[in-house]
C-alpha cells in the first residue's frame, strides 16, 4: 500500500517508486522483475533498483543521475492518469483545512472523477472516517477505483448514481461537489449534511460563482465564502533565485458555506 | 474536545463554540453557564446558546443576527493568541500534502511557536501517527500546550531542548523547521530524518530562501523545492462578485527537500 | 507648470514639492513664502525650501530627515483629492501602451471623474494631441479642472455633457469609459470612433465584465481583451529583502477592443 | 511612419499591418504589391489588403475571418525580432509613469537592446525630447536601428560604447539600465542624472535586486522602490468569464530610485 510503512526501507518488487532526475522530472511506476525504465537520459533497469535504500542516488545506462524514492500523496496525484480534470494539491490543502476534513469525519464527493480527490480524502479520514463517493459516469469512476485499488480502501465506497435524486446518507458532516453545476443539487446537499456541516466546491468560471452565489443565498447556508489560491513556483538555484516563468494562472474558484438548521 | 464528535447535536456547556455575523465576522470563546458575550452588534447571552442546535440562527439583544456553529480547525487556527507568528492555512495545507503528513506518520516539528501548526499536525497525524514538537523557550512552548490542552495530545511530546544538539528520535518520516535560521540545523535533521524523508521550512525574505538553498546544496538533499501561496478572497455577492480590496500580500516562501541515502 | 523644465534647478515659490522621508512616508504640496509644514517627524518651514536645490537632503525642526523632490506623474496621481475613485499608476501606464495613447493621438475620456487619469492623457498626448473629457456632474468636473489647472491643458476640453446623446467628435483615435455602465454606451462609441481604433474601460465587478463582452459581442468590435494588473511591493532592504505584508488585491478588470469598419 | 496619421483611412502598400483571427491570433508585417500572407488558416493575398478601410473584415482562400488593423505600440513590441530580452508592455508602461518619462524629458538608456524600450520611450519623449542609447554591442545595436528605421527617430542617438566610461550627457532628468550588472555602474548613473533625477532597473532575480539594493543604499540615492507587475489575462468570452489557464509568472523585479544633491 502506498502510504503505509512498509517493513522494508529498500525498494521491493510491486512497490510503487518514484524517480527523480537532478533538474527534477520525475517519473512514477510500480517496480517489477526484469523491466526497465526508458527516462530522457537513457535507461534505469527495474532489477538495479530492487533492494536500493530507499533515497539511493541510482544512475541511468547513460550515467545520468536520479534518486529513488517513495512517492508520497502529492507525487501520486501528480501521476495519475488525467483523463478528467484533476484537482491541485494546492487546492486539495486548503479546502482539507477549511472544510474541516480529518481522521473520524464522514464525506461526500460528488463526482468521483479521476479519484485523485477520492484518494486524498480517504487517506485523511483514516480507518474511523468513511467517504462516500458518487458519479453516474460508470467508466470514469471505474477508472478511478482502480487508481485507488493500490491504497487500502475500506473506508471508501462508490456509489455509481446520478445525484439528482439525493444521497442516501444523513447528517454527514461534508460535502465537496466537484461538478459543473453545483447549483442544482444544493437541495440535496442540505437534506444529507448535518446542521451546521461543510459545503464546498471548485468552480473555473465566474459565471458559475455567480450561479452558486446566487443558489446559496436563497437556501439555509452561511458563512458563505469565496476564493482562489494561486501556487508560484521558484527557480531552486542559490545564485539565481528567481520565479519560474511561467505558472498556472487558473485552476478555479474555490466556495464554501456551512448549512443552518431549520426547524 | 474539539475534533471528535460530540454525542450531541446541540452545543453545551464548556464546549467551544463559534458565533458568526452574517457580515463574516465571527467570536470563537468557551460556552460557561451564566456569562455573556459583547459583540459589535450587541450581547448575547450563552445560556441561550446552551442547547441550541449547531447551525441555529440566534439574535443579539439588539436583534441582530449570527449563526452558532462549531468551531472546525481553519476557525481554530484563526482564533488562537497570536504571541508569536502563526502559519497560515494556506500554507499548511499545501505542507500536508507535500511533505506527505498523513494519518500514521512519524514528524518532527521545531519550534512549536503558538501550536497552531502543532494541533494541525498532531490532528492529521492521528491515533496511530505521532508529533514531536521541540522548542527552547519554555513560555512559549507552555502557552502552545495549553492551547492544544483543549484537544487530546496523546499523540504529541513537547521537548523543551534547543535542536542544536540534534532531535532524540532517528528514522523520522518528515522534520518541519519553522525557526529564522533553518540552514544552522540541517546536519542534526539529516541525522533524524529516514532516507528519502521529507523536509520542509517557511522563510520571510529572500536572503533566508538564499541561505538554505546553499545549505541544503551541500548536503545530502535531493527534490529541492521553493515555491510561494497566493490566497485572494472574493467579495461572496451574486451581484458584485469581485476580489476584496487588500490581501496578505506574502507570508513566507515554502521550501522543500527530500533526504539522500548515504551509506 | 508641473512637468516643463524650469528655468531652475533649485524649488522656487510657487512650484509644487515633494518631501519623502527616509522611510518612504511623502507630502506633496505648493512651496509659499512664510508657511509651514507639520509632517509626522517635525516641522519644516517653507523658506527653509525655498531656494534650495532638487534632490537636497533637509530637515525638520526634530532633526528628521527628508528630501526634497520635483513630484513627477506618479507622484501627482497619489496625491490628488480622492473624492472619486482614482486610477492607479499599474492600470493607466497598461492603457496608454494597449491604446495606443501616444503624442499627437485624439482621445475621448468620460467621465471626468478626480481628473488623475485626465492630467496623465493631457500630457502623453502632447502638443499636438487632444482630450476630449465628459462628465455630466458639474461638481465633480469642476474639482478635476482645478487639479488640473496647475498644468497646462490647452490640449484639454471639458465637456459637462451626458453622452448618453453622444459624443460632438468624430474619427477618434480612442475612447476610455471609466464608468460603471459602459454596456450602455458603445453605440455612441462606435459612432464616434475611427474604424480601428481603440476602445477601453475599466471594471470593479465580473458582472460588470460580463455585461460589457456580452454588449462587444453584440456590435461592430474585434479584438477584445480581459485583463488585470496586480502589483506588489517589496522591502527595499538588502538584507531583508522580500514581498510587503499587505498589497492592493484589486482595482478593476481592464476591458479592450477594436472597432470593427462597416460600409 | 507607424504613429503618425496617415492621411489616408485605409491601408497602402509599405504600411505596416496587423491581421488578427477571431481567435486572437495576430500577423504583423509590411504591406508589399503582390505578396501573399501564409496563416494558420490559409492564404490572403497583399493586393486584396491594399486600399481596404482600416477596420475591415476579410477572408483568406479558405474563408476564415481576419481584421485588417493599424499596429499601434503594444502590437509593435510584441512583433519586433526576439533575438535578445525584450521589456514587456506591462512593466514599460509602469516606468514611463514612475520616471515621469513623459513629451519634452531627456532620457539615457543602456544598453539598447532590441530596441523595444528605445522604441517607445522615443514615442513617448516627443520632438521636444531626447533619447540617449548606449550599447556597446555593435551588431545588437544595428538591429533595434534597423527596427527603429521604420518611425522617425530625429529624437534618438545611439551611442556604441562601454557604459563604464560614463555617459557623455549631463543634468538628465531619467536614466533606465537594461543590463545585468547595473550595480557596476551606478557612480556613472550619479553623474550624469540631474540632482533628484528618475533611476530605474528591471532585474530578473532576487540576488541581483539584493546586489542593486546595497549599491544604491551605499550612494547618493534616495526614495528607494522594489515591485513587480503580474499581468492576468481572462477568456474573453460571457458565457465563461475566467483567467486563461497559463500566465507570464515572471518578467523581473522593478527598482526604482532618485538621486540626492551632494555639494
Amino acid at each position: 500500500m502506498l502510504n503505509n510503512k512498509s517493513n522494508f526501507n529498500t525498494a521491493q518488487a510491486d512497490d510503487l517508486v518514484e524517480l527523480v532526475s537532478t533538474k527534477g522530472k520525475y517519473y512514477i511506476f510500480k517496480l517489477e522483475n526484469n523491466k526497465e525504465l526508458q527516462t530522457h537520459r537513457g535507461v534505469i533497469k527495474h532489477n538495479d533498483l530492487i533492494g536500493k535504500k530507499w533515497g539511493s542516488e541510482v544512475f541511468s545506462h547513460r550515467s545520468s543521475s536520479f534518486y529513488l524514492l517513495k512517492p508520497g500523496l502529492y507525487e501520486w496525484i501528480s501521476s495519475i492518469k488525467r483523463n478528467t480534470q484533476i484537482m491541485y494539491p494546492k487546492d486539495i490543502g486548503y479546502i482539507l483545512l477549511k472544510m474541516n476534513i480529518i481522521p473520524g469525519t464522514t464525506v461526500i464527493e460528488a463526482g468521483t472523477g479521476s479519484g485523485s480527490f477520492t484518494h486524498v480524502l480517504a487517506t485523511y479520514l483514516g480507518e474511523s472516517g468513511h467517504l462516500y463517493s458518487y458519479d453516474k459516469r460508470k467508466e470514469v469512476q471505474n477508472l478511478a477505483e482502480k487508481n485507488i485499488l493500490r491504497i487500502a480502501k475500506n473506508n471508501v465506497t462508490f456509489i455509481n448514481q446520478d445525484i439528482v435524486d439525493g444521497f442516501a446518507q444523513t447528517n454527514v458532516d461534508a460535502i465537496f461537489l466537484d461538478l459543473p453545476n453545483p447549483y442544482d443539487y444544493l437541495e440535496q446537499v442540505i437534506d444529507s449534511l448535518k446542521s451546521g456541516g461543510y459545503f464546498g466546491t471548485l468552480l473555473p468560471t465566474t459565471n458559475q460563482v455567480n450561479k452558486i452565489l446566487i443558489a446559496l443565498e436563497g437556501l439555509n447556508f452561511n458563512s458563505i465564502d469565496v476564493c482562489e489560491m494561486l501556487l508560484r513556483f521558484y527557480q531552486a538555484d542559490s545564485s539565481k533565485l528567481r520565479p519560474v516563468d511561467r505558472m498556472v494562472a487558473h485552476t478555479g474558484y474555490l466556495v464554501f458555506a456551512r448549512s443552518t438548521y431549520k426547524e
